[in-house]
């Protein structure tokens, strides 16, 4: 009966955000040669989760859905902006089983197509909001998206950084995915006219779930169900410092020989060897780990908001989305 | 004496403007990764035109130059922002002399060094202005900044069309090079608290500049002194649609044979056919019709500030500026 509840709940938020990104899109008025690559990023299957956190987020606060709709439609936008760019960069040819956009067109167009949305993005909040509310949230997305830009910039140089700790993997997903999660939440509350005590609640709600996700998608990178024909193991065939890869160099002595030449920058190329390593891992109590810290964050974030916020319908999703990630598959 | 105090007053703002940008620069603790690229790019030459316009616009309109200083920063790095991106996307391997942000890093750094100054630039407007002034312009900015990628879509489209109109030419260069300018004087405008009216004889201004501007560019591309090791006509290799090239399609029979390959999308490649090019525009008026062309859009710039402005030192300031563009050779 309750999920009945919460899927229609979701439903009817998804309906407006999708909604408002289509608005947002048709009020840009913009050629095809960056209309159709927009469009098919948009469309291309999204969870809309960060989105429906900042609707949930607003809501707990007690604004209406329809108030948070254009910022929601904003935090999508710039996820999907750092998508297209991120999938240059770290050449993945596949997102959500379709090509990515630079290689559906071309990098030239990737690159506009994405700079494009940030223009959006940040339209969507000078047109929506109040002058305050739009100054708050524009310090947000700034300061948000500087540090998305840094935490990409990390993620990068780590693959080549022998000595990366978990406290640098910890403060580099801080930054490139707990961010815009934080930035997702908190803003929500922003444009509710909460205080600064639920805001930053909000924030840390978020900023627990974005590390869990994160902590979550290197785990199922290796031990998921492969999805979309993504290969098992992309990360560490394209040499990324992950939970995983960080956590197995710590716990597994015996791993130290198959990741000494990763740890300089050598991605795994073999089936074989990732085959090793997801042994390994399985031995050296690495997914144990990786569980306990997932629960923490999740704990803190929930708890964050238990805290503070009143009992609703709309922390009870909050709570759920969190739960949601304690287990995820996808 | 007039041009004494002319540079000397330049001086000063260039001051105020460079040192705007360096405390942009060193508020976003940057990782060196991120931070010596948009060091490289922002210190690499530019003339700060834009920027100047901001703070003599907002001076024009009787506010200090202080005021204007943080805005005038984020005009430039949202300039030099579109020059890294853009560079990629024409494979450019020069900049004012030097390799290219993607040449002397890489096609991420470039990227991504590009994302992040879009950053700072909308975060110096939600820091350094009350909550009404940030509204307008990141209402301005946006706008801008969408109309700039589809400008610059529309020049790479244009390459691969036969049937690119001069008046096509003229929308296309409004957006990518005229756009900046206008939002340059606008923006100024808007910090000093002007009328709309003032405003938007400051857009105007801008825009007529900014249109002079890039049809002097085209012509400067084939007539100009080559500089920096830049090749005369780079256009013409890259197969543009520049003025020159429409104007001359128009004017002379002669040149039909010549383009007709180049309308369909294939660059000219040799020396001998750029001199030939030369040759026919001189014959066929070309350059004459870019002059008239040229002097209308500054007449018409220069009219409108002198127009709706006061006398002042800014103003006289501007319209140097603006004649300085009626035969610019750089």
């Amino acid at each position: 009966m309750a999920h009945t509840t919460d899927t229609h709940m979701f439903d009817s938020h998804l309906t407006i955000i999708e909604g408002a990104i289509a608005d947002a899109l048709a009020k840009a008025h913009l050629p095809p040669e960056l209309a159709e690559p927009i469009a098919y990023t948009l469309d291309g299957g999204g969870k809309r989760l960060r989105p429906l956190l900042t609707v949930l987020a607003a809501e707990a606060c007690g604004a209406s859905p329809h108030r948070a709709a254009p910022l929601a439609a904003a935090i999508e936008i710039l996820h999907n902006f750092t998508l297209v760019h991120d999938d240059i960069m770290d050449r993945s040819p596949l997102r959500r089983g379709k090509p990515t956009v630079y290689v559906r067109w071309d990098e030239s167009t990737a690159i506009l197509a994405g700079d494009t949305m940030m223009g959006i993005a940040y339209r969507l909040l000078s047109e929506h909001y109040d002058a305050e509310t739009c100054r708050q949230l524009v310090a947000e997305f700034s300061a948000a998206f500087i540090e998305i830009c840094i935490g990409q910039a990390e993620d990068i140089a780590f693959r080549y950084r022998p000595s990366v700790a978990m406290s640098d993997y910890t403060e580099m997903i801080a930054r490139k995915t707990a961010r815009l999660f934080a930035t997702a939440t908190a803003s929500g509350a922003i444009v509710a006219g909460a205080s600064d005590r639920t805001s930053q609640a909000l924030r840390r709600f978020g900023h627990g779930l974005g590390m869990a996700f994160q902590i979550q998608d290197d785990v199922l990178d290796l031990f998921g169900e492969p999805q979309f024909g993504k290969q098992r193991g992309q990360d560490l065939r394209e040499g990324k410092k992950t939970f995983i890869v960080l956590s197995l160099a710590d716990r597994c002595s015996s791993a130290r020989a198959l990741l000494e030449r990763y740890m300089h920058g050598e991605p795994i190329a073999s089936d074989a060897d990732i085959e090793r390593i997801a042994t390994l891992c399985r031995q050296c109590g690495v997914l144990e780990e990786a569980q306990t810290t997932i629960d923490s964050y999740l704990d803190d974030a929930i708890a964050a908001i238990r805290r503070e916020l009143p009992p609703s319908p709309a922390r009870d999703l909050l709570v759920a989305a969190a739960e949601k990630n304690r287990t995820r598959t996808l």
